[in-house]
């Protein structure tokens, strides 16, 4: 277990004392945290509580929604961005995932929209430098392009992250994602030949979709992914950092904390660490 | 309206004569027709009654399903297609819409799936060229990857393609599958230098996706796809056939026909054909 990472957001009727009472009892040595779940205990309280606890912080979730056409639309994302690589900073990770927001409201003009996310980037990336995060570019799964994410593949996000330095921005690795595409294997080799991959995410598809889309996913095992196959291209490609499990599914959420966290342990001894 | 298709399915609950009417009555020259639609009355019955009424078959949906693990399924698969593709020649035809298939049940082997979807198209290429019938590899969205189509993209679409010759096995761009695709340009570029587009379907990307995620295609203009840019990218990469309005929606679905014709119709108008 000991790259075994717990995403909050699977543990989401958990404030982030419970999550993290939760890894500790369970012997999960990391955590990757959500802003909001941070914001209800305040930064300086929850570095604290994760730092005392002896756990590590993956990687912060999220900062991104990077689309906007105006400019105070375009300023307000940035300083958010800033607040977030400054919370990043302070809760001791060195990773913040970014989803780079989708098309505004009205607008079908997919370039443009992919051009704002790249701009925005490069006015984020020398903080990012300085703060010692990384902003890692997480491509959503195609069927979020219009709502959430212009990023749909890990090729797209690569080709984006390759603008700035490795250390000031990555990309993520989320099973859910990314498992279907065609190149994902020559991808994940770009990316790790590059030191790109910042962070490894798992869960599972599983259908059929729910009525909200978001919330599909399924503990690893469940669906249809070979996290076996996945993994040792990630682990071929020369990632050696946390297996972060983040599931946003409804059942999964109404199931007590301590319940899903030994299913993930279990499904990660099943499926996806190496025999 | 010159190059203007009706999809059968968009009329769903139109049986064969009902459509090949509406199409006449609207003055829409051309129909794409599906096989159980056909099978209601007979394909011979189908084949005159398109053929006196004076309409085009742009295509036939629809063959494919190509992904099974056990010879007898390969088999059976087999002898689908081909009935599939005389029957495209008996309708009068030259485009049989491939849907490939999903993972078969409890299968995770992607790759393995890939590569049954090319044996299988090997094995059915020279009788599609014997019959004068192309086979058009369609890729779907990649939220069917699991259970409908393990070809996801249009440049994946094209490596099979161009596996074979250009007559046998070309590829369908249908804007609902492919409209989030950053390598859109590029491959649709592709595919026209290579005289492998047999299809140009429209429909829009809406949202929230439904309960059926099968159903959630809207009427050109209604969603997020910029048909303005995408059918000027068909039209430089040098197609010049029919352009093909295939929705699923159970809304749609619900509308009588003549005035589903009507808004496809006045959509092609204000969203598809250049000013």
């Amino acid at each position: 277990m000991s790259r075994l990472s717990l995403n909050q957001i699977t543990t989401k009727n958990w404030s982030l004392p419970e999550a993290v009472r939760g890894c500790v009892e369970a012997g999960i040595p990391a955590i990757g945290l959500w802003r909001d779940k941070v914001a209800e205990v305040g930064v300086e309280r929850a570095a604290a509580l994760v730092r005392d606890a002896g756990l590590a912080v993956s990687t912060l979730c999220r900062g991104g929604f990077l689309t906007a056409t105006d400019r105070d639309g375009r300023r307000a994302a940035l300083a958010e961005n800033l607040r977030a690589l400054e919370e990043a900073a302070e809760l001791g990770t060195d990773t913040l995932v970014m989803v780079v927001g989708g098309l505004p409201d009205g607008d079908r003009d997919l370039p443009g929209a992919r051009s704002r996310v790249a701009a925005l980037l490069a006015e984020l990336a020398p903080h990012a430098g300085d703060l010692g995060v990384r902003m890692a570019i997480e491509p959503l799964h195609p069927m979020f392009c219009a709502d959430r994410a212009v990023v749909s593949t890990l090729g797209q996000a690569l080709d984006l992250a390759e603008l700035f330095p490795a250390e000031q921005v990555g990309v993520v690795v989320d099973s859910y994602h990314v498992w279907w595409d065609p190149q994902l294997a020559e991808q994940i080799a770009r990316a790790g030949a590059g030191g790109r991959i910042a962070s490894y995410q798992v869960c599972d598809w599983t259908l059929p979709l729910p009525a909200d889309a978001l919330l599909g996913r399924g503990h690893v095992g469940d669906g249809h992914i070979d996290f076996r196959s996945l993994t040792d291209q990630v682990t071929a490609a020369g990632y050696t950092g946390w297996i972060e499990v983040e599931i946003f599914n409804e059942d999964v959420w109404q199931a007590p904390g301590e319940q899903t966290l030994r299913t993930m342990m279990e499904r990660h001894l099943a499926h996806v660490v190496a025999p």
